[in-house]
């Protein structure tokens, strides 16, 4: 990869993004942050596929990734995006530049699937939407479509065989009487249409085995689960400093601090249980068993986009001397996310291109509780996903000649 | 390394600590500390070289480590250990166990340098340096002694001759009116009896050019400079993980509050321009020119040996959001430095074992300001600390086989 | 009081403290701290009545508060004064000083009333724990004795008659199926036996309105509840001047770590949710309705004895710009409470001398939620503390005279 | 005051604001400001004066106040608003409302008095400007014009007869060949067109003794020195708390981290020694000498019109054990102060209105210096606010029946 200027490696081509969610404010910002950058009144800050190393694999230009969506709200695009932009998150100067784009992208909204409301076996549901996106995939004459759940977090299921079988998951989605977590439906269906499939949520999904291995019989590739934003990334790179510096860490006490409607979700105790429990996992395997970690989410209206996280470390060193990190770290949630949703959405479609399937372990880096075999500490992560593109984008080259 | 149970491998055999600045804050806390660990009363906790994939190489046991040194105060260690403990460095029921240990090394300490007093060549202060670290090592029958500067830190000079050519130097060692800084004759001193060396402050010493030439033409490995503790260790791991996210950093500000001896040093501007200065590369080395970085030391008496720095990190993300980090750390100096110290007199006695001269550069990770190649990333230098123990390891291995 | 070298006040005289739960941390703190008072191996810091304006008035000298009390517990005195020297709260070279004071402490202390363990009628227990203080008081010739909770907090009982009913109440403590909150048994207790009542914790109590109608039956003095010794007091004086300077205060976030055994108790979420209660209730008088207000109480018991509060506030000045403040406060709790548990004693002995009974509003200051009028503006409640100080010492000094 | 609805108080009537520095941020955000009060397009917030118990009393109106002002950037007041909204200090939205009343403001402005390029006597500065304003207050008919001080902070002078002594003063501002703070010959100016002064910064003017006398023999009020507007605020009131709590503050250290133009100004070691020197005047008087206090004020330009300030307060409590409190107060700096620029017009156009002359020790909460008796606790200095205001309104109020 040293000297790419003369590489050829077509791209994997036009490529769709298809958002679970897209109403959201990560939808939201996603749609028109894409917009603003293929409009040039954006750059790609925050895209870790435009840093060196990673930006001349053979990934779907700006200008080649298409956007639908489906979201149980109807709430207009243009509306959310006016709301982001009060918020900070959209520079309002931008609004204007993006209307045309989303006005496109609002065309290829469709509604999305409510347990609450809908009526019936959920498969009817998850055959409409895989409809859907293979219409969206003919119209706009894609080569894939790569779907993206950004939907609102929902509570973790209690264990139930259609978690771990197949056979055992359609069984009940063929049951009139059963209610299937939304984001179980919408990755059958996301799956059942042909599409690679990214967990940006903690929410039941591709963390589901059964779904797991209807991705491998469809021979497609999937990643996640929840986006590594804010508090747990600072977590994955901090622990293991502590770690090499055999530092003993006692405790880590956190608090999270969020407004905007991802907040409102997690205000829901059984909601936040979901994503508390993915953010244990990884410090228990960064630290080893036995350290202290309460951790709270707070709804906090007023705080609108930001997300505050605050995290006490307290650790004893050398002839049981104490060591204390506090640290606070503040940011929008979804202008954290929105770029790594295209990240995934191009290194996905590479590795779709590429032929592989089921769980990408390398983009462990993107995840709070990622698939695969990554580990959650930070720099290996790094390295193992700038190998992993080196090698597709290798592969592909090879290929291709 | 993965099976390591039948190895015989000699360990680098009795070894020799030679500290300058023995009887301050880092030098008393390494005495007693060490004191303590052979004692069996603490454990090994903070230090780097007991973690697995280091602690299986041929480094001297505890046991093998004899502890010698250079000071200008007289004060008794006893009594500076009675201080570190109602300071809270040791704990208080440590000091019976370690008295007699403490006792032995007293014995072994002789006068150090002194710019502002002494009378002559400075070259006559370093022989006869010199000849007390060659005696110590005779009558304790060491293998071996590894120099290790843990005295007060000094300021930095303006450029000279000297600092580039070992003739220069030597000139002005011979010249009667010509002032040095101590470490400068500490390190000609140790250099000159043979000794590997160890620059843990950001003083002038083995920085100097005609310096490591002189280490090269003894044979001698040597690594510096400056113990990385706390906030530059953070900014280490945080500046990449900022890079590797694709975040921008516009303002990295720091504040360092010191108590003690160090921090004492410290409100001399002059001195603390060294440690200012030391700082300031590796930020701009980890995310590029162009970051805000005010940087202070104060010298606050009554924080005792505690130290807290606090960060505040301004950085942009996707479409220009804002996002910031605050941190806080708070931990004894003295503690956080004196097992880094018996990790660098292991890992510098087995590089002198092994035949290796030169900078270290192998042991960055101990480094606010490395000598060598390794850079400032914390998880490069980590990685290549345990490549080259392997390395050396296995060459050894291969040499006794 | 400008000139107060010639007054002639008597004070109130031998005062007996005392402590339900006396065995705890706050209690073997306070006792321990009291002796090295006496012994003249510690100074009055951290006590509000050795300050001007309030020294001068007619309290109990250090050498006429002699200490008893119950508690659950049978652990040593002396052991738990050895673990909090661990702990870093107690100074280990006071621990031989108090030593014989601790002793005759421990002569004093007699069996608590546990409501798990207790058989038949509470007020048996109440009767004969109110004989022992009673036989406390004889046996020491004192002229009162004030009473202090610091036990343990106990979770908040659900509304019901004997909360506001006095006979009511006493019907409840003959009924033996029923159970009845330690707090609530032994303020009775000691009411009964005539001594004025402190609640220094959140629990059932003096808190009731029940047993207030006792204190004036009885016509004895009461002060509570909920010592104010860290976030509580911060906020008192922050919230006052957000709104001095017009700022709308939106949220104010707060996260407690508490180690030791005050976080253990408080880790049961009934015990903590009477500790919040409280500290909401200032808040919204403070600032009014409307100020989202998360709370959290983490036991994390790595923390020993420290406890720490992080606050976020977040408020709104001119044209709607944001405003935060992050406050990080850390202290040994037991250290913070005790001198103010001194404080408390010799100000209700010198009500109590004044002839005053029910609740003393006057000392809102020292409390989270203060009974009485006071109010939970800080500077409010220390203007009125003063006011009320040097009125009570004029009346006496004019009763005397 | 309880009863306020039947008053017929005249207000002190149509009143100018004359602010030196009216270009810059604090003075762009006044001006837009009061704009937007006037335009019913914002909310006091952030006015103190329009609090209970103060709002009730004969102040002018917002649309009672005509604002002028000198300056020596020519930069057009409308561009320096657009720059504060990109910067979120003024909503966007805002812009287009008080784009006319901005204009009118505009042509009421004036060149300033530089010192850097001023020819000949500053005298003749002073009688030009002077002359300027009167002619403002003719043009206008306004019964009175306060002058309001909100230009770049100066550097402190060294001692020298002329501040001392108004002859003094004279004589040198009719020296040719003698420079002049600005501050000075403004305020000479100011007084001598018959304005009460307010200063809002730190740096010489009504600071000078000379000027006071001034001040006194044109009868005129004057108040200052240097908007308490953030950290200093804090330490106002947390300082009482913990000598209330007889704790032992042993160092108060911090660090301040400003953008825009005041952070540009005051990365100039000079001018920042003026804002420290004030700084610390308070802290010391507040907790007494011997308190170590290093304080930095680092301009960071990145940070935009935001500042930060992070304290670090170490404190010893009952038996020398520590209490710590770390804060961070992040706010938009000209926001902070515009509203508290209007208050003090306000207020002190009514004490003009009353008769009164020299330093307004009542208004000394607005200040981080205050003039006059006021002291420098926040809770002393509200309670003197208050009952000045209700005093002087009484008075007004006797005068007027």
């Amino acid at each position: 990869m040293t000297d790419t200027s003369h590489r050829h490696v077509p791209s994997p081509g036009r490529t769709g993004l298809w958002l679970f969610g897209a109403r959201g404010s990560v939808g939201t910002t996603a749609i028109a942050g894409l917009a603003a950058l293929r409009a040039g009144v954006a750059d790609a800050t925050g895209c870790v596929t435009e840093l060196p190393g990673l930006r001349e694999a053979p990934l779907p230009a700006w200008g080649d990734i298409v956007v639908g969506g489906h979201d149980i709200s109807d709430a207009p695009l243009h509306k959310n995006a006016e709301h982001l932009a009060e918020a900070g998150v959209l520079p309002g100067r931008l609004l204007g530049a993006v209307a045309p784009q989303l006005s496109d992208v609002e065309s290829e909204l469709r509604a999305g699937y409510d347990p609450l409301t809908h009526q019936g076996a959920a498969v009817l549901a998850a055959q409409r939407m895989s409809g859907e996106i293979v219409a969206f995939r003919r119209r706009n004459r894609l080569r894939r479509v790569v779907a993206v759940n950004v939907a609102s977090t929902e509570a973790p299921a209690a264990d139930s065989p259609e978690q771990h079988d197949l056979a055992a998951l359609e069984e009940r989605l063929h049951d009139e009487r059963a209610t299937l977590p939304a984001g179980v439906v919408n990755t059958y269906a996301a799956l059942s249409a042909g599409c690679p499939y990214v967990e940006f949520t903690p929410s039941p999904g591709i963390g589901w085995a059964s779904l797991r291995q209807l991705a491998e019989r469809m021979g497609l590739p999937c990643a996640g689960c929840d986006g590594k934003t804010g508090e747990t990334l600072l977590r994955s790179v901090l622990a293991p400093m502590f770690a090499e510096r055999a530092l003993s860490v006692l405790s880590w006490s956190g608090t999270n601090l969020l407004g905007g409607g991802d907040g409102a979700t997690l205000a829901d105790p059984a909601a936040a249980a979901s994503k508390l429990e993915s953010k244990a996992r990884g410090l228990a395997e960064l630290l080893g068993p036995g350290v202290a970690a309460p951790l709270h989410i707070d709804h906090v209206a007023d705080l609108g986009q930001t997300k505050i996280a605050w995290d006490n470390v307290h650790a004893r060193g050398f002839l049981g001397t104490p060591v204390t990190l506090q640290l606070t770290w503040t940011g929008y949630d979804s202008a954290l996310a929105a770029p790594l949703v295209f990240d995934l959405t191009r290194l996905v479609a590479m590795a779709h291109h590429a032929g592989q399937r089921g769980p990408l372990g390398a983009l462990g880096c993107f995840f709070k509780d990622p698939l695969g075999d990554a580990g959650h500490r930070f720099d290996h992560q790094v390295r193992q996903l700038h190998e992993w593109v080196r090698a597709t984008a290798a592969e592909l080259e090879g290929r291709d000649s």
